[in-house]
């Protein structure tokens, strides 16, 4: 059997194909930078069901590292914090660790939704053309109501979500990063929630959070990185 | 000057000067149990400002501590976990501590609000007398809404507050506590916060919430307390 030694992440992208945006592969795209492990990126679509069944997946993140497959942000971030020992921690001891995955449940439950219904609407046409109707349908069911519906309350759900980002704020007062005086995965989980909105907004959210995009800046540049990449 | 040995906190009373209902001061209380410290709690009302005026404050918790005296529930935790260094640490290392501050900031921003929206309208009757009028007039300042309002929506409120827990039960699926093993101080902030829900309202909050009775039982469980103490 041939090893491949070549690192490679499956990242969702849109019509464009270096239109990187999904939330869970940011987060494993700075875990991996966190890691100072290098990787190539594959872009995928949501419908490029056949792509990742080599994984026994139908999402991504997909990652491949060596003769290791590993689906799902959650067990990649996992596999690459036991696998990579003797890289800088993801997570922190345990109570930090155990705290990070309250980050992710508040991320998911609260932020992600929020971002969502302001965002979906927009995203829907940036998007391939193979991917609109099932994005636009699979996400409508979820929210239980119409992008059009959405959009109309476009302004309300821009302040709801910027009430869900007060913790944010409150916190990013009082220390640099979630995770103290540098970034750790808590953070990246955060930076992978406001890339996306970022990314999928017209106009863009948060240009008037100048506090937050300074954390963002601030994320990037622990590890290198600059704004204006689309995939790392 | 005399050195007083006694350590007393002084704790949010009700009419009955056993009904102990203050989240603030419920962070305090379990953070003084897992320092393994002793201590008396002293029964203060909403309008007595005199009894407090020689911490230079208007509010509890008020922590006398020998020749200390500390002022707000974050001053509190951070004296307690600087002055006894040989007790269990109430926040673990760095990022624990900082991601703490994230629980805190959430708690207040999104968790008290919500619960406030609930139980407000109840907690009035329950006040000593003379609380009442200041109570009534300044959370209806705070939430910009009478209390009658907010009696008339208390079920979508209900509703609305067990949104804002959602994280809470998706973190207790995978661990314990919210700090993993054993809790720290951010379980402190959400018992606090839980243990007010309960106490101030009729008919009580998360009697349908198993879950997180047993998580609240639990972390009394540590310290070896029980869930009928007023106080400790």
């Amino acid at each position: 059997m041939e090893r491949t030694t070549k690192r490679k992440l499956y990242d969702l992208a849109g019509a464009d194909e270096n239109f990187r945006f999904s939330p869970y592969c940011w987060r494993i795209k700075l875990a991996l930078a966190h890691k100072n492990l290098p990787y190539e990126t594959v872009p995928w679509r949501f419908t490029d069901k056949e792509a990742v069944a080599f994984a026994d997946s139908i999402k991504v993140p997909v990652l491949v590292d060596g003769n290791n497959t590993i689906v799902d942000s959650q067990a990649i971030a996992d596999y690459l914090e036991s696998e990579y020992t003797n890289e800088a921690s993801l997570f922190g001891d345990p109570p930090s660790r155990a705290l990070t995955r309250f980050i992710k449940a508040w991320a998911e439950d609260a932020l992600h939704p929020a971002i969502g219904r302001v965002v979906m609407p927009e995203l829907v046409a940036k998007l391939a053309p193979q991917d609109q109707a099932y994005f636009r349908e699979s996400r409508e069911a979820m929210v239980k109501t119409s992008f059009a519906t959405l959009s109309a309350a476009r302004e309300e759900n821009v302040a709801a979500l910027k009430r869900v980002l007060n913790p944010v704020r409150t916190t990013l007062h009082v220390q640099h990063f979630l995770a103290g005086s540098a970034p750790s995965y808590a953070d990246h989980i955060l930076y992978g929630a406001l890339r996306w909105a970022r990314m999928a907004s017209t106009p863009r959210l948060l240009d008037d959070e100048p506090e937050i995009l300074a954390w963002m800046d601030a994320v990037l540049a622990t590890y290198g990185l600059e704004d204006g990449i689309q995939s790392a």
